[in-house]
Formats: structure tokens, C-alpha cells, sequence
């Protein structure tokens, strides 16, 4: 930074806003190409930003004279004209990735190739009612009818169910160039955004998206009842996938997890994401800091990009009316632990994002408290706006697998020999298939805090805790939730398990009612009032 | 918000700048007056700034125009001015408030009137060599000479330590309207950031401060060492301080913390302060957040003022070059968990303000190893100043008490009889005093992390913990430290104390090598592996 290159933008809208701050807060020059009062141009008040489209020859080579370093906060640039420009400026990521990225059917192909999993999916070379047919049969219903170019927060998109749908889709989408997605029944939309940078590729957690109309509409970070090595697969599938592309700066990577735990792609944006914003607040670096830092090789501790504290964003999308959207705003105001960011776009717009806000807390149960009454009037507003036709929510309805009702957990792997057999007739004989985990009230005490507390938000109504010798698990995880806990003592080596017994059965009086309501309040200094 | 009262502030420095950003994201319109191209007016790009001096008459009336409310960044306004435009706009705090603090002497005048506990301090009412050698007789040496107005960052100030001095602090200040302080002899500076709403006074919590050339050089938030009563003592004090004063908006109290645990006022601001950076990364709100909320009469979730994690502000200070302090900037990049803060004055001069950097932690135990290479440089590039005649270090010299180097902790009050032969022992046998409090492992596990994870930081050495029945405060205690834990089981009403004998000494072998290191990694998803 400071004597920074200046670094051009490809776009003003919101993701360019909220890259300035960054480049403010770093005193880095940032040069915006978009309509004049461009809300990333609000927020800047220098003379060097640009008038004009992202997709105008020109325009893009007037940004580039006056920047050292150009890049993108939209993927429907016109790369022919950054290509123009490649050999006067650097542009990160490369007008190749952006080219590959632009078009959903090539991205598929590219990645395809570099071995990344994917649903199965198939060109539609002419757009007839025939050739549908075909690719119902090939891919069966229902199926994702796609543009491949020019789609984005659902629009160029049709769900086709059977073959009944298949002139309405092509009425919607004839004049398009499109491809065919199979319906891949996923139990959760996952997200992970990823920086890549000169020698390094690094991603920020995995966390769960949900959307709705075909926009994003929730982030939950971490992803709610993903276990840790699905975190590290879609970490590394979402990597691996960025690996293939050319060039430097973040990359939002969506993803499915499926009903066997498996990831596969959803698709991969080459710029900062709305599936990020939660990092502003959520994490030591934003995906705006990681991306300037990215583009520019500055240095990231990849520390910076661990989550600080459990986060939810909730977009604010324009209702029935242009100021409809306000009172997501104005409610936000009152509800502790909301940070609210708001776009500078003016009047709203039906389904326009005009905001986001995102909610912190120690625990993911408490951010999904406090957040609640902020969902509950989205959802209202929503309901008031004529021109959503209720779209048959489709995907994530398929999932066919409870939800564990039941946690266990043990301290060590050496104590699930003394459970295989409860396990077995909780499994045979009452058909319950728990979820089961190790932590250590000793050797992981932020892991079976975090476990505890979380526990009844992922679905969980009764935990049973099983531990040896000094044996504090089923305590220490009753002190975390206000769930029912069952003990189960262990026996070690020594005294016949006694100790874990006694460590379980003599846990103070009164105990079971009064978590949650004593557990931060009771603090109490006693230096100045101890007699002795 | 929107629709929104837009607000003027006088001033647009560094602080202008931080509200800036938040008025940004509220998309609330806020015109600054100041000079051109001020910090605060390079990140807001509308048309209604105003250029001049913000102790300008004209200017004032001219910023008062276009604005339905007045806010300043500086006490050193013209509140001659503000009174004239109060008719038409309102200004925030008040013009009186403004007025009384911007005068120090006023100031202490005012709040000893409203009964806040504060030093001794008397006027000087002709700067000659006799009257302060009256004062020198009154006060005791040391006591310190201050300017009554124009004073901030040390500037205006001069530490008398005896007679001899005299002269020199005349040479000084003697052109200046002048009081002396007498010399506090604190173990510690705290702040308070206060804010003032139209029907509450709210508080942040207790940060200790680092001063250094008369400046603020770090922020430790949560005060390191202090107890919940006298961070409850110092909050209270700094809102009845504030609630003295008319009008709305963000204050900043400062504080000596005595050798008796006793707090007393040190000064004032009626404003947002560099004491309250921190609650940017810090807090739900920051300081910035909430004085535009404050002044709009938006809501403030109480809550959002609490701290989300441990954080350490410091500021980015010039140097002896021009760049010299860009050094710290550019080493805070790869230092993990550190937000920048750059506030894009250009050149640097040696003590100006130019950045400030924020580390969180989840202990402020490593907030602390974090920054420690950062405080290094700082250290370094101070040393290379040709301007600092090295002053002598005197106030927070005096300390005589020992920290507590033992800890001892409980699980209830009822546990404090067995303890009370051995705090006997210690203290007239082995004449330590130990940190004596309460905290459950059941009860108030966060609690009980947070003070285990924090102990090294505050000087412990070693703890003693005890605890009854099923006794998991000694294990709990060394899983989230690795200082030596000894655990004294306490007996209760049945098993003769077995129970909690057994409960403490059979901890998981290798336990106490293993801590920390293994703290967080062990995770383990056994759902997908597990034949039975």
C-alpha cells in the first residue's frame, strides 16, 4: 500500500462499494468504471473514477490508462476488451478466468476436466422441444434448464419437472444460448470463498447458504451440523476448483452436500461473493481486504480468514414498495449484535439486494435467536410482493434422511467399545441413528463448548455423554446446554470406574435448572470482603 | 436512516472519517466541515462539504444551512458559533456541554460540582514563578501544569517535579491560561466510552490505557488485571460523569485507577475518542455507530456494546521520516487477526496520528502475543525521533503493591471455609496474598474459560482451585491453561469427599503436556467410520 499501484474496477455496484472501504481503510487509490453516483463511487471522492459500462471498449481502456491493476466485481464484463488492455495493466484475476467463469457451460467443462466433482449436465445445441426431450431422458426430471451466459441470483434459469414444463422453459429461455443441469438432491447448499494469491491458494471456511426466489437470502458460518470433515472437503474441493483458473483475487465457490456427505460444484464466481459478506464482521480479514491484498501481493496471514465468531448474514432485498425494505433496516437497529450495511442503490426494487446485515454471537444458537424476529419480517415483506409466483422449491426437499435427534459423545475413541453395544440396540432395536463424535471436556474444551452449545440448533433433543476416570464430559457438556444429558461412566484401569461414576452422579444440586440463566451472571469478587 | 436528518460535523479528521464510514453504511448523508480534502471528506463524494475552519464563524453558519443537525469530531470548536446556529439546527452534544469541556479547569469545576470523585486541583491565576511556588506548597511536588484550553495529546502540559522546575514550565505554557493538577499515583489508566441517548446513558466496557509522549499508544479492552467490581466502579463513574452534561452523543471518560482500587476522573471528551477504536473489530456497535445513532435518536441494542471478543488497539504514530511510520502498517500485514486503520493524511510529522491497528483474540492472553511484534516496531521507530526529549515516565511509577502471582478460585462460597485455614497460611506464613474468586465449571463454564485462558496474562503463576462433589473446576481450569493447577477437594455432605478426591486426580494421563497443543485440534467426525 501507499505508493500502492491504483487498482481499477470492472463495476460500482455494492461488492465495489464495500471493496472501497477496504481500499480506504488501506489508503489505496481505487478507480471505479461504472454510471455516474455508482454506490462504490459514493463512498470515494477522488477525480479518477470513470463513466461508462463495464462492457464499453472504451471505457474499459480509460480505466485502464489511468490504473496500474485492474479487476472485477462482476463477472459480465466484456473480456475481449480486457484482453485488449492485458498487455498495458495487469488484470487479476486473467480475462481468461473471467471468459471460462462468464459462461456457465464452458466453466462446467473447464472443471470437468481439472477432475473437480460435478452433477452431470448436457449442451442443448438447438433449443427445441425434441432435443429436451432427449435430455430429460438422458439426465431424467426433473432437470435445471440453464443460459450459459449471462445468468446470475437465478435469472436465465427454469427448472423443468417433467416433459409438461418443457415449452413454458423454452418460451422463458429460447433465445439464449443453454445447457441442461441434472437435479442434484442435496441436503445443504454450501459455500467457501477462496483466495488465491502470487504462490498460494487459501479459503475461509465452509458455510451454509439458503436461498430463496433464486437469490442468495441466508449465510450461516460455520455451515450448521457439517461435521469437520466436510468442512475440510468442501475447503479443499473449493481450492482445488480455483487452482484451475488463472490469476490472483478472491473466488466465490458454490457447492452441494449430498445425502451420502459428498460435495459436488455448483458453480465458482470470480470475484468477492455474497456468500462472504459474513467475513466483514465474522472474520480477522474481509473477502474485500483478501481480495485487494490478493491482487496486489500483500501479504494474508491465512489466520486472518478463521472465523472469530459464529456469523449469519441476511440479505436486504427490495419488497412491494420502493422503501418496503427500510424496515428490515429499521428493525435492524434494535437487535443487538446486527451490524447493517446498506448499499446507497435509492428507491428498491422487487428482489433488488439494497442491503445486508449480519448478526455475531459466541454461539451459533444465539446468533439464531437473536436473528430470528429479522427473518420473520423478511419473510412478511416477501409475502407482500406480487411478483413472486410460488416456485416449486424444488431443490433440498428431497432429502429423505432425519436429522440426528440424538448426540453422542465420548472423550476418547477407547471409550466406544463400552458404547457399540447401546449403539447397536438404539440402532436395531429403535430404529435411532445418532450422530456420534469425540471431544474432550479436558483435551478440547473449546471444541466440546462450541458442541454443547450448538447441539440443540442442529436438531439435537438428548445427548449422551460417555467418559473414564475424572470422566467431566457429561458436566461440562450439561453446563453448555440446557439439552438432557445422560452420563456414562467408563471404567479405567483403576478403580472399577467409581471415579467416573462419582465424577457423574455428584454434580451440584439444582444444577439441570439453573444453566443458561446463571451461566455468565454469577461472577463474583471476593478480595475485597474476605474475613479470615 | 433515509430519510434521514443529515448531519454536519465540524471537523474531518481522523474521527470525522470513522463516522463517515458508518454514516456510509446507514446511508446517512453527513457533510463535513473542514479543509479540502480532508481525511473524513476523501471517503464521501457528495456535493455538500464545506471548506473552511471549523472555529470560523461563516463556516459554521454555512454548514448549519445545509444540515438538520450539528456533531463535532473535536472539542476545540467555536461554541460561540454553534450557540448562534442552535436556534436553527440542533446540535449534539450540546454547545454548553461542548463549552464547559472544552475549558479543563471549567470542567473539573463542573463535575466536582456534580460530586464526581477526582484529584486535587487548584487555579493559577497569574502565570508567576511565586504563585506556583504557592501551589508547588499546596498540592506536593510532583503536580502537573496544565493549559485550561487548547490542551490535547500532552500538548499544553507540564509535569512540575520540584521547585527547580518552575521556570522551565513557565517558559512553556506562560502565555497560556493555566491550573494545576496534583500528582495521581494511579496503577493503571482506564477509559470508559459513554453514550448519551435522549433517555439513556449507556456505557461500553472498562479498556485500559497505554499513554507514551503524552499521547494514547495502546488500547487494551478488556482492562488487563481488573476485577468486575472496578470495572462496574469505573463505568459508573464515567456515566454519571456524562449524564452531567446536556445533549446527545458519544463521550470518552478517562480514568486513574488508584493504588486502592479507587477510580477518579482524569478528564473528559465530548466526543468519540481514540480510546474507543477498538470497538470497531470489538463491539456489535462501535463508538462511531453509536454516537449517529445517538444523535438521530436511533435505537442501541445495550448489548452491542459488549465486548465479542479480547482486542488491543494501537496507534500508528509518525516518525522520524516522512514514511517512517508506514513501516508498522506494512508489518501489520502479515500479522494475523490485525485490522488496519489508515487515515490518509499524507506525509507523516513526528507524533502525528496516522493509523491505528486492532488485534483480536479469543484470550487477551493472545491478543497479546499477537501484537507484541507490532509494539516492538513502534518501540524501534520511536527510538529513531530526533524530537522526544526522553521526559521522565513519572505518573504509574509509583505502584507498591505486588500483582498476585497466586490465584485461588472456587466453585461456590460454601467451598471458602476449607479454604480459609490455607489463605491464612499463605498469607502470614508465606506472606502471599493470593487473587481470591468464585467460578464455576458448571455454572458459569464461560466464565471460568475466560478467567483459566486469561491468568498468565494477568500475572498468575500458579492456581489453586477447589471445589466439591463432582469437582470439575480443577480439571476444567487446566484445560484452558497451561500454568500448574492444584486441585483441593472439598468434602461434602455424603461420600466423605471421595467423590471429588477421585474427580481431580484421575485426569487423562499426559494431560498436562498435551494442553493447548492439542486444544483446539483434536475434532473428529466418527459418523462415517464407525463399524458396529
Amino acid at each position: 500500500m501507499w505508493n500502492s499501484p491504483r487498482i481499477g474496477v470492472l463495476g460500482g455496484g455494492q461488492l465495489g462499494r464495500m471493496l472501497m472501504e477496504s481500499a480506504n481503510r488501506h489508503n489505496i487509490q481505487m478507480n471505479i468504471l461504472d454510471v455516474e453516483n455508482a454506490p462504490a463511487k459514493q463512498i470515494s471522492a477522488h477525480d479518477n473514477h470513470v463513466v461508462g459500462s463495464f462492457n464499453d471498449h472504451e471505457s474499459v481502456h480509460k480505466l485502464a490508462e489511468i490504473s496500474d491493476i485492474l479487476t472485477t466485481e462482476i463477472e459480465h464484463v466484456n473480456t475481449f476488451a480486457l484482453e485488449e488492455v492485458a498487455s498495458e495493466v495487469q488484470v487479476e484475476p486473467s480475462w481468461r478466468a473471467i471468459r471460462i467463469i462468464q459462461n456457465k457451460f464452458e466453466q462446467k467443462n473447464y472443471l470437468s476436466k481439472h477432475r473437480i466433482p460435478m452433477g452431470n449436465y448436457s449442451e442443448v445445441v438447438d433449443n427445441t422441444p425434441e432435443q429436451l426431450a432427449n435430455i430429460g431422458q438422458l439426465l431424467g426430471y426433473p432437470f435445471m434448464l440453464k443460459s450459459k451466459t449471462l445468468a446470475y441470483d437465478g435469472r436465465g434459469n427454469y427448472p423443468v419437472k417433467s416433459e409438461a414444463d418443457i415449452p413454458a422453459a423454452l418460451e422463458i429461455l429460447k433465445n439464449r444460448p443453454l445447457y441442461a443441469e441434472k437435479w442434484v438432491y442435496f441436503k445443504k447448499e454450501l459455500a467457501v470463498m477462496v483466495v488465491k494469491t502470487k504462490d498460494n491458494v487459501l479459503s475461509y471456511p465452509t458455510v451454509e447458504t439458503i436461498g430463496e426466489d433464486s437469490i442468495c437470502k441466508l449465510v450461516y458460518a460455520p455451515a450448521r451440523g457439517v461435521s469437520g470433515v466436510v468442512d475440510e472437503k468442501a475447503q479443499e474441493l473449493a481450492r482445488n476448483a480455483v487452482s484451475a483458473f488463472e490469476g490472483k483475487g478472491v473466488f466465490g465457490v458454490e457447492m452441494f452436500l449430498c445425502e451420502d456427505d459428498s460435495v459436488l460444484l455448483c458453480e465458482i464466481a470470480s470475484r468477492v461473493h455474497n456468500s462472504g459478506h459474513y467475513t466483514i464482521e465474522g472474520c480477522g480479514l474481509s473477502q474485500f481486504d483478501s481480495h485487494i491484498r490478493a491482487i496486489l501481493d500483500l501479504p494474508i496471514p491465512p489466520r486472518s480468514l478463521e472465523l472469530r465468531q459464529p456469523s449469519i448474514m441476511l440479505n436486504i432485498v427490495g419488497g412491494a414498495t420502493p422503501d418496503a425494505h427500510l424496515k428490515v433496516a429499521e428493525l435492524a437497529l434494535s437487535i443487538p449484535n446486527t451490524s447493517i450495511h446498506m448499499y446507497s442503490k435509492g428507491a428498491g426494487r422487487p428482489g433488488r439486494k439494497m442491503g445486508h446485515l449480519t448478526v455475531t454471537a459466541s454461539t451459533m444458537h444465539e446468533a439464531e435467536t437473536i436473528i430470528q424476529p429479522l427473518i420473520n419480517l423478511v419473510d412478511d415483506i416477501r409475502a407482500q410482493r406480487s411478483d413472486i409466483t410460488v416456485k416449486p422449491q424444488m431443490s433440498g426437499s428431497c432429502s429423505s434422511k432425519p436429522t440426528p435427534t440424538l448426540g453422542v459423545v465420548m472423550g476418547s475413541d477407547s471409550d466406544l467399545k463400552t458404547l457399540i453395544p447401546g449403539l447397536k440396540l438404539l440402532r436395531d432395536y429403535f430404529g435411532i441413528e445418532p450422530a456420534v463424535d469425540i471431544t474432550s471436556a479436558h483435551r478440547t474444551p473449546t471444541y466440546m463448548a462450541e458442541y454443547a452449545s450448538t447441539a440443540a440448533s442442529r436438531g439435537i433433543k438428548v445427548i449422551i455423554a460417555a467418559a473414564g476416570g475424572a470422566a467431566h464430559l457429561p458436566g461440562m457438556v450439561a453446563a453448555h446446554t440446557a439439552l438432557p444429558v445422560i452420563g456414562v461412566p467408563v471404567k479405567g484401569s483403576a478403580l472399577d470406574g467409581v471415579d467416573s461414576l462419582y465424577s457423574i452422579v455428584q454434580m451440584p444440586r439444582g444444577m439441570w435448572l439453573q444453566l443458561g440463566a446463571l451461566r455468565r451472571e454469577l461472577r463474583s469478587d471476593l478480595n475485597s470482603n474476605i474475613n479470615y
